[in-house]
């Protein structure tokens, strides 16, 4: 059976390189939809995630470590081959500064290109690969590509965390909030302790703002990959589901908080309290807001809307719902992933009961109509979150040394965290479901190495606690959920 | 009920106003999410779209209709406003344009900007806003914003066309394959002839290149419309339904032929066959191979997909042979919507019944499985495309004048078309059904454009002609299906 999947995987990966290094249909005098390409990959994609998925369920894995991996290895595959759309998502960061560049400080793009690359200090063959990029003239396709599947990626990730926000209540969250707080604030203190002190003791040389931030990457939690997992397995109904998931919620506002104090010390050695207090004000009147809708309105707001479109009141009401939370989110500096699933919390089957004297609503429940969307998206986004992953980078001996013993301690800190909690809670679950650094991990690690706080070698090693964390997570929640 | 109505309206447009002319969040310390802003544009789009449905619903006019007509109104309303995002939906061959210039000819940005607004010949208060957008330091985010509206109303407009291709089998569109030729062939024909004639008489001292390029625009059919009017009444079993649609199909590829055979004439003053025989035998290629896979390969491929992801084969496997037919009909020069439909006509729910025996697929029937999808993101399409309508540019004598006359002979030449059709078929919805321009007229009038042969009242013109066709036809169908 291992063999087969191996062949199989081997196929899908050499049908892929195939289609993904065939250049796009020249432009032909009739009429060339923009977005042609954008559903070739969106193919490739899924045609991937099915792959991953397969293979991990034959080996006992989640499907998400199936997505991951796979979209890790076509990666590292299509890479070198120079797969222009790949470079683009590699390198987004670096694009964006040439276009900044051209249009706000009115470079020429040669000029641009050439400062960008001499900043970026990147491999030389990676330098290759972008410099190449940036002379096609295809780029601007490329880039409408990349930007269209990280919208799709996008779109998935919250779609999959409403769908779990559906499956629980808000009750629910509050009966589980003492644990989740506990859960929170141990799972950033003790990890932040444990980085800085790794990093002391391993870097003596260098300065505090480097240990500062690398033990604040540490802090982070990723929610999507842990959701997917109890989402998989059908174990939502678990109350350590629902402390782990308020917990991330939470993480995320001392996230936020973290990175504004550590941003704060490393570039002007102060602490603002008034941007923490602002921090502190938005969240509270965010959730605030989302409970008071949520008991207050729902039901009322649902009616409503049955009035103008009664037939679609179950698909475009939670779907609206989504947009605005994931956007008003965002607005207050919350991730939009957090929007999202407060959303789901907020939607209750009951709501739409309505009578039917005006009209006949859809009769399917909430998750059957809402399930098709998850279905196509979310794979998109783990699928692609591996396409990022630049393995090459990752395979030094300080690299792998420094990201190795980082991870432990980002381990033992989340995993610690876990511990306190009261008798009777797996609280192996709760601590390794906190331990996924994923995206947010990322955004932690961009903003060091844009400020210049991290170096290459370390920017390296942090990308390997996030790659890490992320990747063993799901076979040992499979484990520990299944006993 | 009217008045209520009118109400109505006018609230939502004051919020949608408020909503837009808000800045985005500034960019914060915390992750802040490209796309958040792309969702909040999707929740006013669908806001509107439910809007403008309720209000046709109430005027007795179809769903389709209210969406185009809330779009046209909400962009004339927020158009003066300065609403960027709708800058960058009306310009973006021109910021395009600006790309191009700075990437492949090392322009300087302000230098490019210069040029092309002093060639783009736009009103002073368009080429106003246009250059306020250019030095926006949020230029590339509102870029974002509209790439993603524009790629979620792409996906929309070939999910409607593939849900409609379900509901008719491959066989009906055969049966019906005489007429829709006959349709189709006189459909180009005599709008063409109409066209030619009326513009050598009202602008005699024009180039002929000017007559033939009018002539050509005049041809196009845009399905989408009268497919969507169709579906929302239940009556896409009717045999005339079969014929417009196939009639459709055949005239996308007319539409290439007569595009390069025109543009080819215009530019260099020769017909190329070797290019006509090569869109003909691209076209031919693709559909024999649709047909070949409908019959032979579709049931085995469904049960080769089942054995991967035998939970969602119902849902992934119409959505990966969509994503894959819509990229390949762009591949040989066709629209994706004819892809999209192509693959709707191909997928069978029959090819779904597998034994139960290693494991459960869904119960739901396809359509169900589906429709959400299109649910979600068909009315962007209709919405997005009443935004683009630059209704200042209709408003002086000529335009109304020369376009109303066009208007009149464009849809006189496809209700013409439809009446040599055998007894017992209701031509005038045959007719009617192909009066739509839409997007497939708006091409044909660009590339007219950026080859110099239409002037800008030219253009404005031809965009009245694609406007009000696109307009009445819904009415008209209504009423005709109705009786």
């Amino acid at each position: 059976m291992r063999i087969k999947s191996i062949l199989l995987f081997v196929m899908a990966l050499c049908s892929i390189a195939v289609f993904a290094s065939v250049d796009g249909p020249e432009a032909n005098a009739g009429h060339h939809d923009p977005f042609a390409r954008v559903f070739e990959f969106f193919f490739l994609i899924l045609f991937l995630a099915v792959i991953g998925r397969f293979i991990s369920k034959k080996l006992h894995q989640s499907a998400v470590l199936g997505e991951l991996l796979i979209g890790i290895v076509a990666g590292a595959i299509l890479y070198p081959l120079d797969t222009p759309v790949l470079t683009v998502f590699r390198n987004f960061d670096l694009i964006e500064e040439v276009g900044r560049m051209v249009t706000q400080e009115n470079f020429t793009y040669t000029a641009a290109i050439d400062v960008i690359l001499a900043e970026a200090d990147l491999k030389p063959e990676a330098a290759e690969k972008l410099r190449n990029l940036f002379v096609k003239p295809e780029l601007r396709e490329y880039l409408i590509i990349g930007n269209s599947i990280r919208f799709i990626s996008s779109l998935g990730i919250i779609l999959l965390l409403f769908m779990v926000g559906l499956e629980i209540s808000i009750g629910d969250m509050k009966k589980s909030g003492r644990e989740s707080i506990i859960v929170a604030l141990l799972g950033v203190i003790l990890p932040f302790a444990f980085g800085y002190f790794v990093s002391l003791w391993l870097l003596p040389d260098l300065d505090v703002g480097v240990h500062i931030f690398v033990a604040a990457t540490l802090c982070a939690t990723s929610i999507g990959i842990t959701a997917r997992v109890f989402k998989d397995l059908h174990k939502l109904y678990l109350p350590e589901a629902k402390i782990v998931l308020g917990a991330a919620v939470l993480d995320d506002i001392l996230g936020l908080i973290i990175l504004a104090v550590v941003t704060g010390v490393v570039t002007t050695g102060a602490i603002s309290l008034t941007e923490v207090a602002i921090i502190f004000v938005k969240a509270i009147v965010f959730f605030a807001a989302i409970l008071w809708f949520g008991s207050a309105l729902l039901k009322r707001t649902v009616v409503l809307f049955a009035r103008f479109d009664r037939a679609q009141v179950k698909l475009l009401y939670p779907f609206a719902l989504l947009m605005i939370c994931a956007y008003l989110a965002d607005v207050v500096g919350l991730a939009t992933i957090v929007g999202a699933f407060a959303a789901g919390l907020i939607i209750r089957e009951e709501a739409f009961h309505l009578s039917d004297t005006i009209g006949k609503s859809q009769k399917e429940s909430l998750e059957v109509i809402l399930a098709p969307l998850e279905g196509i998206f979310a794979p998109v986004f783990f699928v692609v979150m591996g396409l990022q992953v630049d393995t090459s980078l990752l395979f030094s001996w300080d690299v792998l040394m420094l990201g190795g013993i980082l991870t432990v301690v980002a381990v033992l800190g989340k995993w610690l965290a876990g511990l306190p909690l009261k008798k009777g809670l797996n609280k192996n679950v709760i601590g390794f479901g906190m331990v996924p650094r994923g995206e947010v991990g990322l955004i932690f690690a961009g903003i060091g190495k844009s400020i210049g706080v991290l170096d290459n070698m370390l920017f390296a090693a942090v990308i390997l606690v996030v790659l890490l964390t992320t990747v063993i997570t799901p076979p040992i929640l499979v484990r520990l959920l299944k006993k």
